[in-house]
């Protein structure tokens, strides 16, 4: 039997890889789940193992088209997601030392990256440096809520700028992504290029809030009228798609569509669904985010190259990085409000993630001249840092508050 | 900005595509659960339409990646969903009369549409004959389910006899489908050839119920003790995927893997589960399940070329066909116990679905020398006479059961 589908086959390895792909996914991140780490560092790990297993077949997995659109997928909807979990009015909510600390943390961090990545990638394109250090910008505070529950401080002041500027953190990322990216893949560009790639990425965002703070709750009311099964989550992945497609049409990152769709959509659009005894819509997606979501960071883990990481240069790339992304990061302690500690804050906000992992992954897809803008030494460390900031944040937290401890 | 990932792009049109073929389910589904047809039904016009529009991007649009990867998901997910329905205890308790109704039925078409596929199709290979043929074996009761419930009558002996032949009919169907397929593939093949495929098929359900009778549960109970996010769900998605892949690996199509994954799991294996307050592996899979198997009928419905349906040879196919698929069916009404209704319970059985879908589809991916069994032509006649029976059912079971009360 020779059942080729016609273009593309979930069917002759596919559904295999998939599952594979799955299992490493969950037995990675049960691990670090148990070793009170976030999941994700442990898809991240489970994808690095099995993307540098000596078996061809695996090799090429995070390039097979089924685990390719299931993970392009995954980070739409973990967007979509974060978006979600905030609403227009938290962000606004949010106060001017959180702005001034999530501000002052990027411009370190890609101030003290930049120049590090020129000093050790001198051969390298400025388009290079900029991107590599943008990514590295954007903090991810799973891992800091945790330990600030397990230490009991979640309450503190220190916590809730923590929180509110994480809140700012994500969207200013979001906005350099789009700049950078843009910028980038014109090869750096001018000045007015850049200020074209401002202007059109603000102009989407405020263009979301208008427009779309109306179409996204009118599309889930009108689908709180329909009687055919699924419209719920049908509509509300219609609108973060639309969105991704909307961002990409006019050059900008899909992920920022993805994250504006969430936005815009509050809990209360799920209302009337709620009211006819249906899970509101961030509930819904759950079980389809667990499942396309690790895929993500697995095949970003697939994607690191350990040898090219243990070579001597891309190691002291590394060990510059991760020196850079925590100096950067301190200078955020200068934002925050008289009476909270500089220290603990400073520390809440290093660790990195999903959207850094995003960045390089877009990284690699952008081409300047033909070649990638982030090759597969840049891309590797760029992991490398993500893993391990992600693990020098629980002991930078538990030392910040030991700090503020004493001085009390 | 350059952003081409380096396989495929869901950034692209991916995700504008991918919203406009979930808009179009949902506008098909909604307008036929108005009209009290199964959303299939408006799923599949849908997908005729948008597949026939004069616009080249919509036009490709089943075999866009991004699309096609998630249809063939959805197959998957659709036949887990119809095996999770079903136990392996609900098939055994499934009567005497309820095998003969099926087996009749399924023999009856078979014969039926196989001599109206030849005399009709005379230039065409016995193997295209008798994929036609066995593609409208399996009946679809779902449009059944509901009209008898419109009726009162769900709970008749006519209704017990059409849902125990169902079941019964789901699993011969899967077994034919492998079957054939097989057969179809090797040209025909020989008699030797043709037990050999039997003989694989049987086998594969028996190694299924015996071994993934204990795997199934045993890595629900696994995924149970686990303390990551989406244990349950993935578990059961891994299952399913681990037999899809198994079933390809044998040569048998992987739908038959997903249904057995489906069947040989039972409620009772979510219960740690649900003991910790989360939803049955089934609750979960819905939202997943209304997101991607919508995707799977569109697409169908996009392949089917409405300018081949309308040359008159078509036409006459499809009337030929619909004919002998009805004629055929009917045979089914000599299996039935005395006292029950045969008009009744045949008329119950008329309706074509998503297997003859599934048959459909994989007959114009099945090669024979270098050409599909199934061309544009016998597929889009295919999914015609899908239409035309669902459509024909609740006038049909209507009748039958009011000549059962005029007897009576």
């Amino acid at each position: 039997m020779t059942a080729t589908a016609p273009s593309i086959d979930l069917s002759a390895h596919g559904a295999l890889l998939l599952a594979l792909v799955l299992v490493a996914a969950k037995l990675g991140g049960e691990a670090a789940v148990r070793l009170r780490q976030p999941a994700v560092l442990g898809e991240l790990l489970a994808g690095i193992l099995l993307g540098n297993l000596p078996f061809a077949a695996v090799a090429g997995i995070g390039s097979h088209p089924v685990i390719d659109v299931l993970a392009q997928l995954g980070v739409l909807v973990l967007l979509f997601e974060v978006g979600l979990e905030e609403t227009v009015r938290d962000v606004l909510a949010v106060g001017a030392s959180a702005v001034r600390v999530a501000l002052l943390g990027m411009l370190g961090t890609l101030a003290a990256v930049w120049l590090v990545a020129a000093w050790l990638m001198p051969d390298k394109s400025a388009s290079t440096h900029a991107f590599f250090a943008a990514a590295l910008t954007a903090t991810s505070i799973g891992i800091t809520v945790r330990v600030l529950k397990d230490l009991g401080v979640g309450r503190s002041r220190e916590a809730r700028t923590i929180l509110g500027a994480a809140v700012v953190d994500d969207i200013l990322a979001l906005v350099l992504l789009a700049i950078v990216a843009g910028w980038s893949g014109q090869g750096g560009g001018s000045l007015a290029a850049l200020l074209w790639m401002i202007g059109k990425t603000i102009g989407f965002l405020a263009a979301v809030l208008v427009f779309g703070g109306r179409v996204g709750p009118w599309l889930l009311g009108l689908a709180a009228r329909m009687r055919v099964g699924g419209a719920q989550i049908v509509a509300g992945l219609v609108f973060c798609l639309a969105l991704a497609g909307a961002a990409q049409a006019v050059g900008l990152a899909p992920i920022l569509g993805a994250f504006a769709a969430g936005l815009v959509l509050e809990a209360s659009h799920s209302a009337p669904f709620v009211a006819r005894g249906e899970p509101p819509l961030a509930r819904l997606l759950q079980p389809l985010s667990e499942f396309v979501v690790p895929v993500f960071f697995v095949v970003m883990g697939t994607r690191a190259d350990v040898r090219a990481l243990l070579r001597p240069d891309t190691l002291a790339l590394v060990a510059g990085a991760v020196a850079a992304a925590v100096l950067g990061k301190l200078a955020c302690g200068l934002g925050v409000a008289r009476g909270v500690s500089r220290l603990a804050v400073a520390a809440g906000m290093l660790p990195r993630g999903e959207v850094s992992l995003i960045f390089a992954s877009l990284g690699t897809a952008t081409l300047l001249g033909g070649k990638p803008v982030l090759d597969a030494t840049a891309f590797s460390a760029l992991v490398a840092v993500v893993v391990a900031t992600t693990l020098l944040a629980p002991v930078a937290v538990n030392l910040g508050f030991a700090q503020r401890r004493r001085r009390r």
